[in-house]
């Protein structure tokens, strides 16, 4: 598969998200820029990256380019070809994540909660099973769990993502703010506060 | 400022927190390689790009880099020079960063909170002050508030987002599935569970 830089797929991301809640049939990069902030030139050449050629001057098709932005990213759009996750950690933000609204008309469906404290994981209300976290291992295969969500203490942090690569999970979302060490083969988000405060701080510092 | 490329920015936070972690005088690229995955050429063009050039054989100094990094991206170190933040918004996630400790050791500190609710900034528990969200003008005006935490529902994002803007916030961090329209003086940083495994999903697609 072609390399897309990193900024621009992120850029491609959060318009899929966008186009997802468009109403039109078309739009424009004009109105792209007006509601995503990023320049219209800078759009263009995005969705050029992309490899999609179907702009013209009244503008790209919403339905089409969306498609094509799911096709490349392998983002699920359809009920039933959705990504399995996992929430490891059911602290008090772990647990906040456990309201399934938050998953509605995304591409992935929450199917499991894991915490090594069993009060939690019995107490803890959800709509899908919670379970200790020493049966990670077996229901990551059998419910063919593909990304988790990470939201364990601090400490914890590094050694439940060594079982979550070994058990071949392809991706993680790190709501810690430890730095995890992990094979090439594991895609990692971070996304702690902190880490998220201290980017953006970053950007505005460069603004 | 120089234009520092978005993915070397981010990489370049990360190794920010990993150096804080450190307990060794000098990191050799090597070393960084294994706990971060990232290879050490790549590492080293980073820190060439930031206008570091005191790498040696034996290392980088953890201390100096550390600092470099920091006065690179205006990350405070000292208690004193730490940037103040609130949360917009608390519902179950806002609720859940209500946890001071998610904070500790970073360079922000959280100084308010505000909800709609009412019922809910006089009976939620934090150690800084809960407001209604009438107040947000006044209080981020009066604290120097310069980032915000943007976790309210998603059909109230842009409105509150827009205040935000108009208040002279320098960054928000978006934990909604929102794509916010904001003008190009406002740093956003989307970290809402789902733009993160869409992002996490992406990348590993890429893999």
């Amino acid at each position: 598969m072609k390399q897309i830089p990193e900024p621009t797929k992120r850029r491609l991301v959060q318009l899929s998200s966008l186009l997802s809640q468009q109403q039109e049939e078309r739009i424009t990069s004009k109105t792209i820029q007006s509601l995503t902030g990023w320049s219209d030139s800078l759009i263009r050449r995005d969705i050029l990256t992309l490899g999609y050629k179907g702009g013209v001057s009244n503008g790209y098709k919403v339905k089409e380019l969306y498609d094509a932005i799911c096709a490349e990213f392998g983002i699920a759009k359809t009920t039933n070809c959705k990504k399995n996750c996992c929430i490891v950690g059911l602290g008090r933000l772990g647990a906040a994540l456990l309201e399934n609204s938050l998953f509605e008309n995304s591409a992935f469906t929450v199917v499991a909660g894991f915490d090594s404290n069993v009060n939690r994981t019995e107490i803890l209300r959800s709509t899908f099973p919670l379970y200790p976290a020493s049966k990670m291992e077996t229901v990551i295969a059998e419910k063919k769990i593909e990304f988790a969500i990470l939201s364990v203490p601090e400490k914890d942090a590094q050694k439940m993502a060594d079982r979550l690569a070994l058990c071949g999970i392809k991706g993680i979302v790190n709501y810690t703010n430890q730095v995890l060490t992990l094979p090439k083969s594991v895609a990692v988000e971070n996304v702690s506060p902190v880490t998220a405060l201290t980017n953006v701080a970053a950007e505005a510092a460069n603004i």
